[in-house]
């Protein structure tokens, strides 16, 4: 098989690591596959340099931030290629550019516009195991470096498994895969085999942090067979594939927490037309990321009957802008108060066999109802339910969820 | 004026020395002047990534180490444009590749074949400090990043001043400019405002430690007007400039000592024809640099009129090599006996003065001999007088010639 092989900043976070990611490589080559790796920099490297930078200014120049960025990548891509060379295994590094990835010009967080597969494959044509340094790749306007923002590595990963047409994209980390939920919260969490890209992305954007969304509508798109396994041990992953190549498709595969949530409640919203248009224009204005939206009957005044409520969720970091954006509307007397609340978290069901089954929905509900957990917002979509409730229910919520879907068997 | 102005590793050693740096370009931009800068990595940083490496391997892939070690002069180089950019100074970094630096193939010690002007040149007409990765360039072959060796961020300085046909091309170290002789051994040394190429080269080569010959050779050829100064304080420097351009021609400028000198003698060598040339051939081959040579008539035994005795020195890390490059003649009779000495030094004169005025060497072994040292060899050219003597006489020798030729007033 032709596999890409990514290695994330703590598995290649010291000397030792890189050595042990060395012989991981080796052994894929004893199995017989061609392999691609795609490094990270070492653990600490980025962060170190961004420190850097922030001596000199608060906001240094992007451009310039993606040089000296991109150079942890590089280290590492070249550490490892001599390693392998050591051990007899030739090897060659590539850079972003040599790797042939063409981004956009956008410093920082460019994105892959294409990637040019000749030089990966006639390095492999010759015998190399070829080492990419990830999370970068080349502005061609300007011919600078460029990075690809949080989880670039992965991207590039991804991105160059679908340009070669690997039959695998590993992404090594320090967790063994995806879990039917946290298992920080629910010690009886399952290690899951296979997961279809549609419900990663509702696991990810709901709180699962192995993959970045990005990673997984990149594999996705590419039609790249992920799988997320643990570097620090030998432990089969984590298959990310289409749904078509699922045989057995579990009804739930998951229940993902999302503690980042925050409620903006408006009391009293006049109902002239285009009022809702004019909230959510201002909150996406201001680069607000609004989740879910509800709207009720309002208990209005007597003076004016023709009041509703609306409630909506954002990131807790957004809340605090959310509420700024919102301040006018009550100073132009369009609703009469503002409540916010962060003590609330989003617990989500998550499973591509909802699509054919009824009464997954209704089981989250009546099994929230056991527990006396009040439900204050829904949502659904064809592969998940999502529930807002009290944070102090997280645990109670997650666990009873999980027992009641039977992802512990 | 254009000015290429280069930081060496102490000179860009911290945060705090790029912030100085950044406000001594600064200054330089104020006084009317357009400013290419070239950096070394921060003092340490290739030290610490050549461990990485040989963590590794003993001898790692040589293009891998180019990967590596570039690194750091890629770091600096987007530090100092971060910290002008922050200081309201528009600046952009390049890489060696980004400024155009073409060498051959020769990994970890390229050559330096071309340099394109065009992409400095038009950065420093939008009105950009240029910021260049010294120490690299790109073998146009692979496209792969090269390095160029000890004292490369120096060459990258010159040979860009000469691309760019620049005005001046500044050397910034932690030393003021070249002196008269080593001030640790004579404190009466005086700093030079200006010394000629050729005087430079004498005195590099001769352990002036100030500037390596292959940049001073560059500087040569291609005209760079070449000033060496500190960047820790604000004292003149040292033009190194064409012997023409110098008006007032000492008849000395300095008296330079190498320590790092041996003697090898060959006793009783037998005299057939080829003989000196065999022997001197087997060092060359052997990679080992010979420095003087001396023949003298023999002392042979009674049986054999016909030997000569030879002396050679060689640095004294070769001395080991450069006797086992000999036994074979010892033990094909050839020779009767070697003799190694490496408590000798070499003490020379240097002075472009010396081509239009006699009696500059005569007084050199006067003043040896009223110190009653012993001369061991002695070599010449247009404008040096190189003496090898005892070790032990090496501060005498170098105080009492700086004394003869006046270079302390």
């Amino acid at each position: 098989m032709l596999i890409v092989q990514k290695f994330g900043g703590t598995s290649v976070g010291s000397l030792e690591r890189i050595e042990k990611v060395s012989e991981r490589v080796l052994k894929s080559v004893a199995e017989g596959h061609k392999v691609v790796v795609v490094v990270s920099a070492m653990s600490g490297e980025t962060n170190k340099l961004i420190s850097y930078a922030k001596h000199f200014s608060d906001s240094p120049t992007e451009s310039e931030m993606d040089t000296l960025l991109s150079s942890g990548e590089r280290v590492t891509s070249a550490l490892l290629s001599i390693a392998l060379n050591a051990k007899g295994q030739k090897a060659t590094s590539l850079s972003g550019r040599g790797a042939g990835i063409v981004t956009d010009s956008n410093h920082t967080k460019a994105r892959i516009e294409s990637i040019d597969p000749k030089p990966i494959r006639s390095a492999i044509e010759d015998g190399n195991v070829v080492v990419v340094a990830g999370f970068q790749g080349i502005d061609e306007k300007s011919g600078r470096v460029t990075t690809l923002g949080r989880g670039g590595s992965d991207l590039s990963a991804v991105a160059l498994a679908g340009a070669i047409e690997a039959d695998l994209c590993e992404i090594y980390t320090d967790v063994d895969g995806i879990y039917t939920t946290d298992p920080r919260i629910e010690p009886k969490a399952k290690k899951l085999e296979v997961i279809s890209y549609d419900e990663m992305l509702e696991m990810a954007s709901l709180g699962a942090k192995v993959l970045q969304s990005r990673s997984v509508e990149m594999a996705k798109k590419l039609n790249v067979n992920l799988v997320t396994r643990s570097s620090f041990n030998e432990n089969e992953g984590t298959l990310i594939t289409n749904e078509d190549k699922i045989v057995e498709k579990p009804l739930v595969s998951g229940i993902a927490l999302d503690k980042n949530q925050a409620r903006v409640g408006l009391i009293g919203v006049v109902d002239r037309p285009g009022i809702a248009s004019d909230i959510f224009k201002a909150l996406a204005d201001a680069n607000i990321n609004v989740d879910m939206i509800v709207q009720t009957v309002g208990h209005g005044n007597s003076d004016s009957e023709d009041l509703t409520n609306v409630a909506f969720t954002v990131s807790r970091d957004e809340l605090e802008s959310a509420k700024n954006c919102i301040l006018k509307f009550k100073a132009n007397n369009e609703l009469q108060d503002i409540e916010v609340n962060d003590n609330i978290v989003k617990v989500s069901i998550v499973g591509v066999g909802m699509k054919s089954h009824t009464g997954v929905a209704s089981k989250a509900f009546s099994t929230m109802a056991n527990e006396r957990i009040n439900i204050m917002m829904i949502s659904t979509s064809e592969i998940k339910v999502s529930m807002i409730i009290e944070e102090k229910y997280s645990e109670l919520a997650v666990r009873s969820l999980h027992s009641a879907y039977e992802l512990d068997k």
